[in-house]
């Protein structure tokens, strides 16, 4: 990992990290621009490649994404080491509910678990154009 | 709380309620548009009244925000029990490093603490527009 600058205590995150760790996880958050507003919704996701796959209502605010451009960042701090990590993926949102694109198929390969209740038969497959992510420590 | 469905699992948190949970929080995450692309920072905040009030760096993808509709979003979930919320604030960016607008005085009033190293001489404020919640349980 390279240090951003003077201090050694931000670093940025490769890509191929940032990679390993979204596969770790498994909650994260879109934010999706709904008339130049912006918007975050917490969602459970499965990685598939580098695509990342979720399910959602019809009729969701989410169901109107695909086609936009969207943004997936996970996050942990640890407060009492004063040490966290955030990454971020920037891309394009796709309806891989009955699609026979690439990135389609790999969506529904991909198993996401739906955290909240309701019905969600709209698959979303996030196609990524940028990943990025950093590790911080507290200012001691 | 109101049942937003047919279901009890899926619960809308009043607005006073979400403030009450931002100000319980010091941790969360903003969402800003820069070229139509929406990107999410994790920010340590804290709230004065309804308002949240960050810092940031000077040349700082942040401090580019003022003026724009953002989004701030704080969420937690309990894998054991299987319950979550998530509460979202809509609204616009303030410089409120210097400013003697109301919400600049209100945003410098509060104290928050950078969670990332180096210098953040800007002070952003987040004037609301909207707050929405909810609370959500495990499909059984």
């Amino acid at each position: 990992m390279k240090a951003t600058g003077p201090e050694a205590q931000l670093e940025e995150i490769p890509e191929a990290d940032c990679l390993e760790i979204l596969e770790q996880h498994s909650l994260g958050r879109i934010a999706v621009v709904i008339d130049g507003q912006p918007q975050i919704f917490p969602v459970n996701y499965a990685m598939s490649g580098r695509i990342v796959a979720f399910r959602t209502g019809s009729g969701t605010k989410l169901s109107h994404a695909p086609g936009s451009k969207v943004c997936f960042e996970i996050d942990e701090y640890d407060p009492a080491a004063g040490t966290g990590w955030s990454v971020m993926m920037q891309g394009v949102a796709v309806d891989a509910t009955d699609a026979f694109d690439d990135v389609s198929w790999a969506a529904r390969a991909a198993a996401p678990w739906p955290l909240a209740p309701g019905a969600k038969p709209i698959r979303i497959a996030i196609e990524p154009s940028q990943f990025t992510g950093r590790r911080f420590r507290r200012p001691a």
